[in-house]
């Protein structure tokens, strides 16, 4: 049998339309794909999950409060309808430019035009301790996971006779002060406050420390000086110990180690310090900048190439205003994918292509129930409007009419109830009943 | 250190109540335990999951209609506000009725009463590579890997050439007339007929076949004539190929083997065919019946035994009317959860125990779209009412106000919409980025 390399990936609809081969279905590589996949391209979209996540969610699911299918969408419901175009679940390993072939684990396919969306994963800076022994949070399985970890965690320590023994159980240390540390350490911090101590009446939650580490001197680095200090202050109201300028030498699964600092004793590290973009062989080391993003110009095209494209985490694009490239979040990713369609279709009109223009929409970052921050270009605001306003702008960009409805409805009844129900270990491995036999002989 | 088998539970609340230990938050452990929370007695409730499971709903879960969250209960909810009952998820295993001891693998519980409802697990009557190869449905988990590995199934098919070497992956073949096999069956075939064809366009769902197969001479063979008929009815009307009187010899993963009839190629065997108590250590041989079921007298107490007693689909009762036990359906374990109440509650005052007698309330099940079957006991009658009366009845039987909601939710959306939104295919196993590399590596 062939390897899947060695094969084209088979039942593509033939047809006479340029083919535009998108990897990732992230915020750029989706939004492209809706934009150009009625024509006139043959859009061929590949990711190696049959999904799209809504990365700004992951949090939510992470802290019991929303179901994974909530923020997923399938990808392949946006081809419904659409004769030339496809989907293919697929992992992508390289491409070479000089054929104009991608390769993949379910063959290769041949490109007219080709496009990188493949988006950014967690960033160790090289620990592999840290790597091994703590919980990332960048895809929605990994959310999932840091949700049964912690609930698994109470279900030990209440089996733990000494309170003194229990607490790196229950104790949950939040590296990196950035929007996704924030908004986790604050959810975190809630349901110790409100919610575990109901379920866990044995276990004393007063003892139970949330704390956010940042290696910087604020919170939220790239937001107004106004939201680092609320957010700060929301945070410290929900009990949660800020350790700033504080830097992480390592962790072996029990010990925090910090700079200069004492130890802190857990079980659960999350890490959201840092990511780094995801790769794939096929392009010469001069094409990378030292952080891996890959240098293209103003049109996101692969600097010394004609047809390769990259949006998004991946892309280092410099504009004036954004020397250093541009943030790496779903606005900028969204905001090329459009400039990107737009070009595309110049190019096959032979129409010149316009550069790309970064519109800051603004930011925003939510810690608790009516506690959050905002910074648009003309005002920035805190508290419970800024809390109205993230949920508002979400909930719109959230896809699907189905998905919008039920986050709706679950975050109306979190916030009545108290009560994210979602505290349920539905164990993510499937052991049959024969094997579970065994597994307890082996103990 | 000491082995959890040689040390108690720790840290159970200090009471003079009795000890009820329950083994087991199914439809007759938790109900018992609903019951007598509040006193005269300390409940302790065993399960090796931290939530309740609503089985009669499963099918809907394997064939992306609900999130498992929707028919999952937290055990821990029952518990608030209840200073001297506890939940404690546990895998028990053995018991010692002389000094009153119950084992499990967090350590061992002194007990004045015990009660057993483990419930029962799939019976694949021996057939070790059927078991091996075979998906079966009795936990949210299961249902769960069963929607996962169908789509994947269609992802991979997808990427094959030909035809004829999809079918395997595409067909869908379940073992078993009862109630959970006519119920996937009809909704496997609406997948088929209404949802897969959009979202798969390469494949030919016209060549795939959806398969029940039962032993017996008819479909729910605990149902009425009219209720088999129509069934049976129902489901060729949706194009499930019904085989009665048909016995599977083995499956290897690729073929179902049938007695005297040609084989079919699957790789999808879904196993409703039949179940068996879960087990526990503790009492002699001559306490089970041969189908494992355990003797009890007519107030579900253990033959022999004074302080041990025994719910729902482990049960073997007697009853006039049921000369060989009850069905292993929940109503039984509930109303028997029911009288036992009471009858513990009269035990305590020292007043005579009353003997269970077992209300049939009638069955129905649901084959699809306005298609479903229900015997009252003074009415039968199919078709849109049925089904309307089975949303009814399912959505009244769910627990908690939320579940309730969304399922209804879930419903209308499903129903309105022809599109049960949960094809996705989240990856059950958590695999770290530093190990996905690894894993790449070695292919």
């Amino acid at each position: 049998m062939l390897l899947p390399a060695e094969k084209p990936i088979p039942n593509i609809p033939e047809t006479n339309l340029p083919k535009l081969v998108i990897v990732g279905g992230g915020f750029g590589g989706l939004k492209l794909a809706r934009k150009l996949i009625k024509g006139p391209f043959q859009v061929i979209l590949l990711d190696k999950n049959n999904y799209h996540q809504f990365q700004p969610l992951f949090y939510q699911v992470a802290t019991a409060g929303l179901e994974p299918s909530a923020i997923s969408f399938p990808l392949r419901k946006i081809f419904h309808d659409t004769p030339n175009s496809i989907f293919r679940m697929a992992e992508v390993h390289s491409f070479d430019s000089k054929i104009k072939r991608l390769y993949s684990d379910i063959g290769y396919i041949d490109y007219d035009y080709l496009v990188l969306a493949m988006g950014a994963d967690t960033n160790y800076f090289g620990n592999q301790s840290i790597e091994y022994n703590s919980s990332p949070m960048k895809t929605v399985s990994e959310a999932l996971y840091i949700r049964n970890k912690i609930i698994s965690n109470y279900e030990r320590a209440i089996n733990i006779e000494k309170q003194e023994d229990r607490k790196s159980l229950m104790n949950v240390v939040i590296v990196g002060g950035g929007p996704t540390g924030v908004e986790l350490a604050g959810a975190m911090a809630e349901l110790r406050n409100n919610v575990f101590p109901k379920d866990y009446p044995e276990l004393n939650f007063s003892n139970m420390k949330v704390v956010l580490i940042e290696a910087g001197p604020k919170l939220l680095g790239a937001m107004s000086e106004e939201s680092q200090d609320h957010s700060l202050r929301y945070l410290q109201k929900l009990g949660v110990e800020v350790m700033l300028d504080t830097k992480v030498q390592d962790y072996d699964g029990e010990q925090v180690k910090l700079e200069g600092k004492e130890s802190i004793s857990t079980h659960t590290l999350l890490w959201a310090a840092g990511i780094k973009p995801n790769l794939i062989d096929g392009l010469t080391k001069e094409h990378f900048a030292p952080n891996g993003r890959i240098y293209v110009d103003e049109m996101n095209r692969v600097v010394g190439e004609k047809d390769i494209f990259v949006l998004g985490d991946v892309a280092l694009l410099r504009e004036e205003k954004y020397p250093k490239g541009h943030p790496q979040v779903a606005q900028v990713a969204m905001q090329q994918a459009e400039n990107l369609a737009k070009n595309l279709i110049n190019l096959t009109k032979g129409k010149e292509m316009e550069p790309f223009r970064y519109k800051d929409l603004g930011s925003m970052a939510t810690v608790g129930r009516k506690l959050a921050v905002v910074d648009l270009p003309f005002i920035k605001f805190q508290g419970l409007m800024a809390w109205l306003t993230w949920l508002f702008v979400h909930l719109m960009a959230i896809l699907g009419v189905k998905n919008k409805m039920f986050i709706f409805m679950d975050w109306a009844w979190n916030y009545l109830s108290f009560d994210p129900s979602l505290r349920l270990l539905i164990k993510p491995k499937y052991v049959k009943a024969s094997e579970r036999k065994e597994l307890i002989e082996e103990k």
